[in-house]
């Protein structure tokens, strides 16, 4: 056994090489696997063939000490994982009698005509018991043979994710290591990911704990990641460093661990007791639904105008006929119209607005697709920024939505300092 | 070179092996081998380690003709793909001059300070050449040694997919096999799974083509795939099973390929020279998002309001304080005045209404979590439907938008008929 233990996933079907779905089970273990201080460095994909699903097998044994196999485990003769992991294992396939039986029984309460190709369910390399499913027919099963450890898990999401959080939450808590991961993850807006990595360079270098960085449209990521033998050493080696870049770069972070900007900047309004409402041109509603998609946004957000016509921006946000006659529709002073008069009509002590060019289409040398102007108004405050943004239609989109948040959060962060 | 050939997808990121981000690159650029003949039989995941990414690249070099790298190629410290690349190659890293110089221009050009750690981007093994990234400032490589090939290419999404259906198509076109696979995508809606199963069931069983069945909020998706020689020959083999699909379940299928179900909508109404407008509660800008996604949707989308307080349902939409009061926000009555308000006020031939209960609180015995109406005013038409959906917050909102864009699209529907 390595110390820390290793684990490896192996996720096994063709329709996952042929991205016909996403490997999100993959993901919900690789989640779990941390917090029991089991580290793991690899991950595969193969298709549903024995002896490439054996081959897998051989070559996560060989640096890991526990191997989770994903899919394959259904009654179809294309569901290959057991006679995969037999192979690898080097026994034979044999039934599971008292396994058989169950299935069959349960065939029989649910009325379901029993086929031979079902008996292939109760089936397991020698070494192996077999692991619960409650929600399905297909077992897991667990082989523990040479101090190392196979686990075949059901592909089907509403199948393997129960089966996680049971079972196998159960197996890593025997594994469990002596050194425990623990991660705090801290959000940034208004700075860019390399000045966030200029401005904390030397952190980077620590081994523990160490920092990883992510890039969001409009947002950075960072995760500190600390191991100890327990949590609360783990935080305490955590605490200087999350410290250390509140010093350097406070007042860019608008939250920790899940919050999302549209949380943050919800939260700062509820706790002045003052609400929100949007308009929206090229953004077309994308505010509004990052807002929406918080739980209890409605004790903030009065809702907003989707005004992608120049009618709509003059008859149900007061913009003048002649700013739009002048300067366009994309324009710092139709953005400024836009917040003021959401603030006005929607009569919401905040209004964000946004009006661009998302592209690809609708540019020209003097408004290049990616010019995006966001306007924010409230009491005794009106501002317009501009931005040019780089990228397609969804990312034009996304960073606008994030500008537009950011200037909020600011302009209460500023106010704030 | 393997015949047919051979690629590998190495996606690297510690944050997809501890399943902080879910790794759809993969799945984008999986997706687009069959078009080109190329098989594919693994996938690896590794952390941001030279070492294991060397190691991973030298596997997939000893198993395949392509070896394609996603993710590590920033600027920051952990972003060490090139020096992976160029240790499974034996090669050292050079800078790219002229490519150092043009990213110090994009520099000075957007007025970003430039940073050394922004030169690492510049780097690249003596053998390779550098991909072009419209939308990013890491560019991609492709490196040509003893007859295989190794792309890398950047992990931000928006980076990603825009390099892929550009060069990497170009790539993948010089290397095609002989046996292609081609897809074709029947889009449906109004139509659960289970029942596009039943419907369709003995067509399932054919293994050339094959059908495979994909649920989506509010829609289904039937991917027909046949391999031939040639794309004509297998587009012969589609054809009749489409036809067959058609006239079994035509009246439910809003479009091919890549269309989704509001550019289905826009192009019905384009085609009328009829616009819409939009009003929404519970999803808030979604459906708003939806539509405008579109390229071209300000031809047939006017605007919307996002109604999310009962006071901006009356002031924006003249929904009647009597209706809010005797059947509440979420209600029949209300749907159909949210409807027929946005139609009159935004001066659209159409409008759209949304008013539920998205969850996972505000639910009641008589309004459970997941009471969805949606609301279609249009000429002499006037229709409010009454949903119950089951999931969270953002399912939830999800199957309501997708509601909305079916209702409009099958009243057309049945005019057609």
């Amino acid at each position: 056994m390595n110390n820390p233990p290793v684990a490896e996933i192996v996720a096994i079907g063709t329709e996952i090489l042929f991205g016909q779905i996403v490997d999100t089970n993959s993901q919900v273990l690789g989640k779990l696997l941390p917090e029991f201080g089991i580290h793991h460095y690899h991950r595969q994909v193969v298709g549903d063939n024995q002896k490439r699903i054996a081959d897998a097998i051989k070559l996560a044994l060989s640096r890991a000490d526990i191997v989770f196999t994903i899919g394959g485990l259904g009654p179809t003769e294309d569901d290959v994982t057991r006679e995969g992991i037999a192979e690898a294992l080097g026994e034979p396939l044999v039934v599971d009698e008292p396994f058989a039986e169950k299935l069959k029984k349960m065939f029989a309460l649910r009325n379901v005509p029993w086929t031979d190709s079902q008996l292939r369910q109760a089936k397991r390399p020698t070494c192996a018991e077999v692991i619960e499913n409650p929600n399905g027919s297909a077992p897991g099963l667990i082989c523990r043979k040479g101090g190392k450890i196979v686990v075949a898990l059901p592909g089907p999401k509403f199948e393997f994710v129960p089966m996680v959080e049971d079972s196998v939450r159960a197996i890593l808590a025997e594994l469990a290591g002596e050194t425990i991961l623990v991660s705090r993850v801290v959000k940034l807006c208004g700075m860019g990911e390399a000045m966030v990595e200029e401005k904390l360079r030397d952190l980077f270098q620590s081994p523990n704990p160490s920092i990883g960085i992510y890039a969001h449209p409009g947002e950075v990521e960072l995760r500190i990641t600390s191991s100890a033998s327990d949590s609360s050493t783990a935080n305490e080696l955590i605490d200087p460093v999350v410290q250390e870049i509140q010093t350097r770069i406070g007042k860019n972070i608008f939250g920790f661990a899940e919050v999302t900007l549209a949380e943050a900047v919800l939260d700062l309004l509820r706790n002045k007791g003052q609400t929100l409402s949007v308009a929206e041109s090229c953004t077309g509603g994308m505010l509004g639904e990052a807002i929406t998609s918080v739980l209890g946004s409605s004790d903030v957000l009065l809702g907003g105008v989707i005004s992608y016509s120049n009618e709509l921006k003059m008859s149900l946000l007061g913009v003048l006929e002649d700013s739009l006659m002048e300067f366009g529709a994309v324009s710092e002073q139709v953005a400024r119209e836009m917040a003021q008069g959401a603030r006005e009509r929607l009569k919401s002590d905040w209004a964000i607005s946004i009006t661009g060019i998302a592209g690809p289409e609708g540019g020209s040398p003097e408004k290049p697709v990616g010019l995006v102007f966001v306007g924010l108004a409230g009491p005794n405050h009106i501002k317009v920024a501009k931005h040019q943004f780089r990228g397609n239609r969804e990312f034009v989109r996304r960073r606008s939505v994030a500008a537009g948040l950011t200037m909020l959060w600011q302009h209460f962060g500023s106010a704030r300092a």
